[in-house]
């Protein structure tokens, strides 16, 4: 554990620090910090071109990484691989692409567990088209109900999205039991799949799965900011109209400003200069998770996750916490200390005992469907927690009646 | 110059590089590649939240910068600034942003010097709206001629858009005058400024000029890749419905899922976590350019472009190249050796003389329309450049005859 810790700098420069909100973004290990810097400092070149020794190797960087990336979510191709700027835009990217298929009276199926990343955009392209969001029926973990989803799959449905761990109940879904459903009913449905909470934490496989796209951020995987990947199968990626127009993607453009022809993809999607030091530095993220492997890491967290229910029962916190979400395996947790505001909580989290957690709706706001509070307090697990961490958590939770000493 | 020189990395470690090529993006000095590493390094956290310190100290970043770029513009309020990942992004949210107000038959006007990323997204939204986009009549040294632009300007044209400097060309287009033309003729006209090209190398007053919008990219003025900025009126931007949709710009979304409420500017155009590391870096990229200011950037590079015509007039090389835009003082030069691919130029200055320059259209498609050339070289200054380098550059361009022994 120590070898993990020793690879993060803040954890050494702050001590104290105990950081529990890796659902928000994780801590950033030295190779990635290196790496960015590497980049600026002896690279610095913009790839779109190839005219000089600095340029071709910010080109063989970005394939390089589009490599490994495709081999890390197990990708037919790396041509499949596009660089965005985050989860968001990849998702908005999909909805917004895929438009031009979509047709009033068409049936958009989601949870109301969903981030507003994975709900907002279908909302909106859903107003655009006159199609309808649907809401699936989840079972009392948060996971999405096989049975009730096989009564709502129709042939009204174009579009089924969901998160593979929800950012807040933190269940895993069985992306390949939901596939195997839908494509029963119909193989058409076009099957997204918000990996934003779960490509860090535990085994992804596109193909296996049979879906059709997916999207995640390099910043909740151990990597730098301004990041985000958008995989789809190359068929439906090339129908995708683009949501960015600008340079390097486009060939022509005619006379009469009225046509115009584009590169092929991924490039068609990645108009403009893209982010080239988060792309380089995002190869060494991947290379922290494979240096442990993604099993070792479910395995860990599912560890932490364990021992903090262990320690909750028997200081008999739920005595005076609302604790939503136990059962799961997935290193979140969401609870409420009764009668007491969560901002209240994690401020007091914060200033006695240096825990960063999370209040609010968690940007997931329909949340509220299921645990009928708007708000809770989140804590998430990362690889480099500790159960010395989470004793301390635990005796914080304790002592949440002192809140008040400690605000004012 | 040396004390400048010294605060790039770059330039000590790769001591023979000559780069040319900062129109496609300039090198970082060392405070601005400390600043990444510093937030990753010591605070690393998601400013969605004030719950902890480290989050708290990332919103203060967020809106210091907020504060600094809406100065370096003269912005009216630092709440008209919104980060984007570049300014291809924050073009296509203007032009999409404002489809709604777009009308058949409406006019777009642009010129054809235009870059892809202030072409295309109006080619697009135009088509979606059937408006139509017009070009503006140019001077030889590319600059919009007034007289003409006095005649395009109607009732029917909505948005006047065009990049301060052009990235080929290098022509600064006053754009007091020709916000006053435009003004005078129809106020209503949205006034779009691609400031790309010009944001570090000459002075930019959005409420003096009179404009709506303006674009630009911090990785183009010393800055850190992933980082845009759009500025609006903040009363066009209240309009202005967003690109993305997802965390952090939303603040209810109805149980029905068919509603939903936004954030208001600048939060509503920026959903998702924004690319913070950069947009603290960012903050040390305008502190750079103020240390030196940027009339003084201004007055050195105008000397290096004058330095560089005199040496090309004394040389006589205008024998054997065709300069398309030696008339203009912006640092940009655009050249073709007859009868070679500016290619092979470029791959010549490189292995010979380890100069970065680059050739191609550069993103702007339709300058052929002006120059009879779909392709050429492009070299381009920036403050840390030298006449010693143009010295190397320019026996270089005596030499050019010598290509094929070097490549082949």
């Amino acid at each position: 554990m120590n070898k993990i810790r020793k690879q993060f700098p803040i954890l050494t420069r702050e001590s104290k620090l105990i950081y529990f909100d890796n659902g928000a973004t994780t801590l950033k290990p030295k190779s990635v910090i290196e790496a960015e810097e590497y980049y600026l400092k002896t690279i610095s070149a913009n790839p779109h071109t190839n005219d000089y020794q600095i340029a071709y190797q910010a080109n063989e960087i970005i394939a390089q990484t589009r490599q490994q990336t495709a081999k890390f979510i197990n990708a037919a191709s790396c041509q499949e691989i596009v660089f965005t700027s985050g989860t968001t835009f990849a998702i908005n990217q999909i909805a917004q692409g895929i438009k031009k298929i979509l047709k009033p009276g068409d049936e958009i199926l989601t949870t109301s567990l969903e981030h507003s990343a994975n709900l907002l955009p279908w909302i909106v392209v859903a107003k655009q088209v006159q199609a309808k969001v649907k809401t699936l029926e989840l079972n009392s973990d948060g996971g999405i109900n096989l049975e009730a989803l096989k009564q709502k799959i129709t042939l009204q449905t174009k579009i089924v999205t969901f998160a593979h761990v929800s950012n807040t109940f933190g269940y895993e879904n069985n992306v390949l039991e939901i596939s195997k459903v839908i494509r029963k009913i119909n193989p058409n449905v076009i099957i997204v799949v918000d990996a934003a909470q779960s490509v860090a934490h535990t085994e992804i496989d596109v193909q296996k799965w049979d879906i059709d796209f997916l999207a995640f951020s390099a910043h909740k995987m151990y990597g730098p900011f301004g990041l985000g990947i958008l995989w789809g199968k190359m068929a439906l990626l090339d129908q995708l109209e683009p949501l960015l127009y600008g340079g390097g993607m486009s060939l022509t453009i005619d006379e009469n400003l009225e046509d115009y022809y584009l590169a092929t993809t991924p490039e068609k999607f990645e108009g403009g200069t893209p982010n080239i030091s988060a792309i380089y530095a995002f190869q060494k993220s991947l290379d922290f998770i494979e240096s442990i492997s993604i099993k070792e890491i479910k395995s860990y967290e599912k560890m932490l996750k364990h021992y903090f229910i262990d320690q909750v029962k028997q200081a008999n916190l739920q005595a005076k916490i609302d604790f939503y979400n136990l059962d799961s395996l997935s290193p979140i947790v969401i609870l409420n200390v009764k009668g007491i505001n969560p901002q209240d909580i994690a401020t007091f989290l914060d200033l006695k005992y240096h825990i960063a957690a999370r209040s609010g709706s968690h940007c997931a706001r329909r949340t509220v469907d299921l645990i009928n509070t708007k708000v809770s307090l989140r804590i998430s697990f990362a690889v480099y927690n500790t159960v010395e961490e989470i004793d301390v958590l635990i005796e914080a939770l304790k002592h949440t009646d002192e809140f008040l000493d400690v605000l004012f």
